[in-house]
């Protein structure tokens, strides 16, 4: 059977969220105190229903207690988040996920039982902010505070040089996982090939390490 | 000489883009209109400004145009949003990144210029919506429509077991590029030694290889 889960606030976040969701062919129940963000949903999640979800009886009531997974989306009003949180837990939820304003809020949910708080608008402006100050670095994933993988772009300088020639290794502690060459993706790549203009390579190590590199790339 | 930087609305999103590229040593004028955001931010932005961006003036008056990159993190208020960017870009500013609301909001912003739009709550949610999903997956990063590297939870059944027992080269065509133990990051991983409760493998390879991994995984 299908897992179930349930989103509450269908603003950006929680909506996009619903959506993927469903998209993934997951039964998924949308529901918002807001009667228009619920009709936008009326037709493509499973069920979308009007409900202030910091009335206890209203969770009992749409049975939550028997879903999978709640992931909690309702924003500015951090009480709202905090209360609905609450009696998710209290009313047997499994796993819930909820989306934090800030360390503050997040620190209260921990404690009430949030089993995942999330803080997107923050860590996509981390993200992002990675991307803006170098032009190389595409996308990447935080592995811990020290260590990330990054997309680094290919450029003039890098271009004809091989793997061995570059010895990221050896000079900047770099390990180089796989290229994205056009659509193609070389995973552990042939040391001695030379790199093309372009190419992506796919770089793990620490942070200072990744920007020494790219400090030395720009420049 | 530094780049130099501005973003205007200090929310949750602009916020974070403004903390990092202070952390990362970048130059940030940071500017909202309302007061109380602007004070959060004057003790450790370079600059701190308590300013109505849709007044040309203003912008002007405080030299934007010689901005590398300016980026509007305005929300809700579309109408400022696209007023905004279309003065930056009169004025001349060479890179602008906007927060877009919508689908529809995103295709005003590039019809006037704007360089990078970006819909983080978007985003994020599709993010999170996949690991919501696997239970085992706990962050990715999409290399392309059919690559990923992903962060894998080891579960009973794969502690203990060594990289040369799981053979995941052999037997699913993944490469497990690094594991995270606790706050360590080991990379090149030992392939003798056994895999500990709760490390949390990063591995590299073929969505469909890595959904094989994670159905073998979870049964
Ligand atoms: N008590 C509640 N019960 C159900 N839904 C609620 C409740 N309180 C708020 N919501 C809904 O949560 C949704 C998200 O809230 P809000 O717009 O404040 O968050 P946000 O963080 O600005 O959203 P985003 O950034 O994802 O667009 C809204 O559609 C709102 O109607
Ligand atoms: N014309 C303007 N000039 C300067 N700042 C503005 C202007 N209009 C709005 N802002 C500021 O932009 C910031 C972000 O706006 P808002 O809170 O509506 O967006 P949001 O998408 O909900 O934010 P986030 O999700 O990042 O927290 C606010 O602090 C707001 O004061
Ligand atoms: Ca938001
Ligand atoms: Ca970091
Ligand atoms: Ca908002
Ligand atoms: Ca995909």
């Amino acid at each position: 059977m299908n897992k179930q889960f349930a989103v509450i606030g269908l603003g950006r976040f929680g909506g996009s969220i619903c959506r993927e969701l469903l998209e993934q062919g997951m039964e998924v129940l949308a529901m918002d105190v807001d009667e228009e963000r619920v009709n936008e949903f009326a037709s493509i999640a499973t069920h979308a229903v009007i409900a202030d979800t910091t009335d206890e009886n209203v969770l009992k009531n749409l049975g939550l207690r028997n879903f999978d997974h709640v992931i909690v989306a309702i924003g500015e009003d951090i009480q709202s988040s905090i209360l609905t949180t609450l009696m998710l837990k209290e009313i047997g939820v499994k796993h819930i996920t909820v989306k934090a304003q800030n360390d503050y809020h997040e620190k209260v949910l921990r404690k009430i039982g949030a089993d995942h708080v999330v803080h997107p608008e923050r860590d996509m402006g981390r993200r992002i902010a990675h991307y803006i100050v170098s032009n190389n670095v595409l996308d990447y994933l935080e592995l811990s505070d020290e260590y990330s993988i990054v997309e680094i772009k290919v450029n003039e300088k890098l271009a004809g040089k091989s793997l061995i020639e570059l010895d990221v290794r050896a000079k900047y502690g770099l390990n180089i996982v796989a290229i994205k060459r056009k659509r193609e993706i070389i995973v552990s790549p042939a040391a001695a090939d030379p790199l093309l203009l372009e190419d992506i390579l796919i770089v793990i190590g620490a942070d200072s390490d990744i920007n020494r590199f790219e400090t030395k790339l720009m420049n």
